[in-house]
């Protein structure tokens, strides 16, 4: 399985692409890509939104995920904020949806909890077991990448329980 | 000119195609296209981005406006309403960045102000206003569509100001 992690931000909205390897003994996760789609301050918003866009898009036809999986919304931030990141949020969906792919959506606290094992991880805490679980040399950068894997790894775990939930009860 | 107007709202985006004709003694202004574009609610939130970006862009190609306007952001509204709209509004400037057309924003007021005279015009005599400036026998149907051809007409308003402006400096 293959999933695509976005994370949306209005200065840098992260990706992330993780393979899972089912082998006989153990489930093996794989970083295939990450990186940070950085927004130019001074560009009018809409090119900001199509290069988002066209960007994700070429991402997607590239590595051919099965899913995507976002981070879900949440309310904490006040309008303003919350607006420039719904234009953002918005962008990314209609990429998916557009090559046909489904969204998982993921509450901040739950891929948290999913990555470190606690809601209420920092930053750099997520970063480093995002590295540690997918054996890389050192985290990955922008920290929005991070986030953006953390995101897709917590889709694998989720994806992995529901199926063992699934066969627990068969 | 030929002018797009978009009023994008979470349940029904509204369009509105607007035509000015210099003339000798006038400009008249006349409504080429107007409508709403209704999101079924039981349907998922990137499918729904789908449809408004797969409409909103056979429109502009259909059309071929010179300009895209839209209704400025404003932070009245709550954190929840906040961000479903800015994923309506960062799809809606999208498809008009994708056309490569720019986008012109206005706040409600200027809007109103420029239809109604009244900057806190109730929603009939904005419907009411655009149907006489526009002489249609009715008023536009849905909201939206009478809100989108007020946000098309203000533009042509402050187009033709600045032009005249710019005119008595020289």
């Amino acid at each position: 399985m293959r999933v695509f992690g976005i994370d949306c931000g209005t200065n840098c909205t992260g990706y992330g692409v993780v393979d899972v390897h089912y082998g006989a003994r153990e489930t093996s996760l794989v970083a295939v890509a990450a990186g940070g789609l950085k927004l130019a301050k001074n560009q009018p918003l809409p090119e900001r939104l199509a290069y988002i866009y066209t960007e994700l898009t070429a991402l997607l036809q590239f590595h051919r995920p099965e899913v995507v999986a976002v981070e879900g919304v949440f309310y904490s931030v006040n309008a303003k904020s919350a607006l420039k990141l719904g234009h953002v949020r918005g962008v990314a969906l209609l990429a998916a949806a557009m090559q046909g792919l489904p969204v998982a959506e993921y509450a901040p606290l739950t891929i948290k909890s999913a990555v470190v094992g606690y809601g209420l991880a920092q930053k750099e805490q997520v970063q480093f077991m995002v590295a540690r679980l997918l054996r890389l040399d050192h985290a990955p950068e922008p920290a929005d990448a991070a986030d953006a894997l953390a995101i897709a790894i917590c889709h694998v775990h989720t994806a992995q329980t529901l199926t063992l939930q699934a066969e627990s009860r068969a």
